[in-house]
């Protein structure tokens, strides 16, 4: 670590732990010079580093001030899901939502789709296109099954920033990270498996365990720190379970960042069974820390973590370019990767990679990175405003989508068949549990509506949610 | 049928059962006007068609002439597999030629890849860079999760050459046709059943039924006319078989089309025992016959045919852009297609759409189909010229792939190795069997070398194969 981000580090905590709350002028250079014996230049850049961060703003001949205020809203409780193995359902729901076409009036909370109008995206378009007009005969044959090696390069020096060392042989490209985690599963698995999940927990992956013919256990899972290590450790005495698929890092649907301490524990508490875990990282890239958190993937010693990502959720999802790093599994996974679709197409490989190495990738998740922030603040602020009182709300770590908690009476997939015919859609908390509990929790995007567009979107769901608790009489 | 098709019909049926061989002259356009009653135009537009086949040759001022030569080489015998459900092996030798580089030198007759460089494919080209010029923006988000719709509106009228009759909705878009059988193969199946598959078979199919926790029974399989229905059905009355998968037309490896009496009948001894059929027909429109020949999927009355394909053998498999027709396991299919890898991206989709909207697809396949048939015949001409006086051929009927038997004392794993370090690839026949049987045979591509090219790949084959009969001492 260099100088500058140690004295970084403990303003971010100061700041973070509500030492300096919103508002609050923040020591003088002179005074941290002195504090912390390091040049002017050092504290110059601490603070520069935690402005990128959105945490602090400087104003012009008054110093530096505390912009980042910590979450005043109460965050969903821990959930608490039934603690025995389970067949997932929920498939018909999640199909409604992959069918459902939005008019082009809808306000759109539902999916987890990036924001793809940022002018940063732009030098990736133009090499796909300068590709398709210069190199297009490469978009013909066959190409490398594990993927092109120049982007499996290209990955591995980024995977450096999650502190994970990898070598570019230790990756095989996949079809976006819905293949990465399908073919993972059933690397790892046998018909019949257990799997252990983070409840809530992304629809895909447990949509994957079913196709797959395995159960989930529902783990009991924190708003802010995520899976419960006590629940999991528990459920690993009880059942035989095989692998753990989390997403600890800016997690779908929550958003929370699972403390370092924690993902090294459950790796520990992995190794100790003797079982594996896939680790989701399609946001980790996308979270508001600089440098983002560690993967678990970071702490692996003996190849037990398959860490799977794409280019979906931070570049854009239609690119279809995911990886997965399978560790001792690499042979298995290319078996499962080959049969699952062959090869992917090589020109979208080659634009991403050319858009990592010319470091503009590093640039487009800065700056996208500071709008999600803008936006979950944005979007925090609106639900406070407009939902009942009683809401519960998470406080996202990274990437776009935050978990709502309305009081157990609230029918959200009522409330999404409301909204479909109308301004907003909303993607149901009943989706993201294998059994179709959440029934009143919903996930939010904040991702690419402007702030009018989204507080509309809000004032609506208000509405209905309004109207609801007059006809069933609670509020 | 129309008119001129019925003339063609007969005369065809003429040409390939012997009646008129090589070099014979056929009846005048007068004599064909007065045994069909019918015009002079209609016996012009039945030479035509038979002229577009590569079936007859028009001499000026002397009339039509035969110059279809009926493969005067020994066809494979009927294979004879082991009559009993097995677990499919050879991963390792199939990883090994995927990852096989070949020297720029290397004469390549191991993979089976479409001739990418006939100028017929340039407006698809054209099609791909101008959509990522001027619609680049579509390349961004999710698509539909069936397909773009526009591409399954071309699909379902295309099928109706091979006498389907699908609607849009019946079909699903894949990453190319390996996904389709993945998929298909899931979707269908539990853990443990048994599938009957041709043998020899594509190993693709074959490490699907292995991925899929699936055992494979070899069905003997004839040269000519595919798999032998008299051993299917003992097989169906000995074993609780769930699924039969074939690739009845230009099959690979053996490059067979199935009689359509034959895929008749094999669809009702499906419906007998009730269990569903699916049918990779991946070379289908590329067979050398016109019209090109039905699917069985054309006599599904009950939906229980899944038909897949893809447009990586007839365009070009980078384009990874496949489908099925699921019949009744429609919902079952879309389910497993979105956890295999969510949806395909849509801009390749609508490439191959415009191409065959504008008929370019139909004017491609006509311009590499007659290609390929000349690859074929001089293919098996040096093959003849070279190899052992008792070595067997396949005789394709479309597609570019045939299948090579050498007399039982050689080993073509041997020989591939040999190769591999000098001029020419080749795929050993264990590839295409579950347990490593067919080491005296291999597949050979006759799709992109030159003339020249091609045979000096067989006749470095040929040396290879002469050294190893002096070694140990056969011949």
């Amino acid at each position: 670590m260099k100088l500058y981000e140690k004295v970084a580090l403990v303003l971010r905590d100061n700041i973070e732990s509500g030492l300096f709350v919103v508002g609050d002028k923040l020591p003088s250079i002179r005074q941290l010079v002195a504090e912390h014996k390091v040049s002017i230049s050092t504290v110059q850049q601490a603070y520069h580093q935690l402005e990128i961060e959105s945490l602090i703003e400087a104003r012009p001949k008054s110093g530096y001030f505390v912009c980042y205020q910590r979450s005043a809203s109460v965050l969903p409780a821990t959930s608490r899901p039934a603690q025995r193995p389970i067949e997932v359902s929920q498939w018909q729901q999640v199909l409604e939502v992959l069918l459902s076409k939005e008019g082009v009036d809808t306000i759109q909370l539902q999916h987890a789709m990036p924001n793809m109008t940022e002018s940063t995206l732009k030098p990736l378009l133009k090499k796909m296109s300068d590709l398709m007009r210069h190199q297009v005969a490469l978009s013909l044959p066959y190409g490398d099954i594990k993927g092109a090696l120049v982007l499996r390069e290209q990955i591995a020096q980024l995977a450096t920033n999650s502190g994970c060392v990898l070598h570019p042989d230790d990756l095989v490209i996949t079809s976006g990270c819905q293949e990465g985690l399908s073919v993972c599963l059933r690397a790892v698995t046998n018909p019949g498996d257990i799997i252990a999940v983070e409840s809530p927990s992304f629809y895909g992956s447990m949509q994957a365990i079913q196709a797959a013919n395995l159960k989930a256990i529902e783990i009991p899972t924190n708003a802010e720190t995520g899976l419960s290590l006590a629940a999991l450790e528990l459920a690993l005495e009880q059942w035989p379970i095989k692998a753990i698929l989390v997403t600890p890092t800016c997690n779908n649907p929550m958003g929370y960042c699972m403390p370092e301490a924690d993902k090294k524990r459950l790796y520990q508490l992995a190794q100790s069974y003797d079982i594996c875990i896939i680790e989701d990282d399609i946001y980790g890239d996308i979270s508001y820390q600089l440098p983002r958190p560690k993967t678990i993937k970071s702490f692996d010693e003996d190849g037990r973590v398959l860490l799977c990502s794409s280019f979906s959720k931070t570049v854009a999802p239609g690119i279809r370019v995911g990886w997965i790093a399978p560790g001792r599994y690499r042979d298995k996974v290319t078996h499962v990767k080959y049969v699952s679709s062959s090869m992917c197409p090589t020109l979208p490989q080659l634009a991403i990679a050319d858009f990592i190495h010319s470091g503009r990738y590093n640039k487009h998740t800065r700056r996208v990175r500071l709008l999600y922030k803008q936006g979950r603040d944005h979007l925090i602020q609106c639900i406070k405003k407009y939902f009942p009182q009683d809401t519960r709300i998470s406080f996202p770590q990274g990437g776009y989508i935050l978990w709502v908690e309305l009081n157990k009476h609230y029918d959200v997939v009522k409330l999404a068949a409301q909204c479909k015919q109308g301004e907003v859609s909303i993607a149901p908390g009943t989706l993201f549990s294998a059994t179709g509990k959440y029934r009143n929790c919903m996930r939010l995007n904040f991702s690419e509506q402007t702030e009018v567009e989204r507080e509309r979107g809000i004032r609506h769901l208000a509405h209905y949610i309004k109207k609801q608790s007059i006809v069933e009489g609670h509020h």
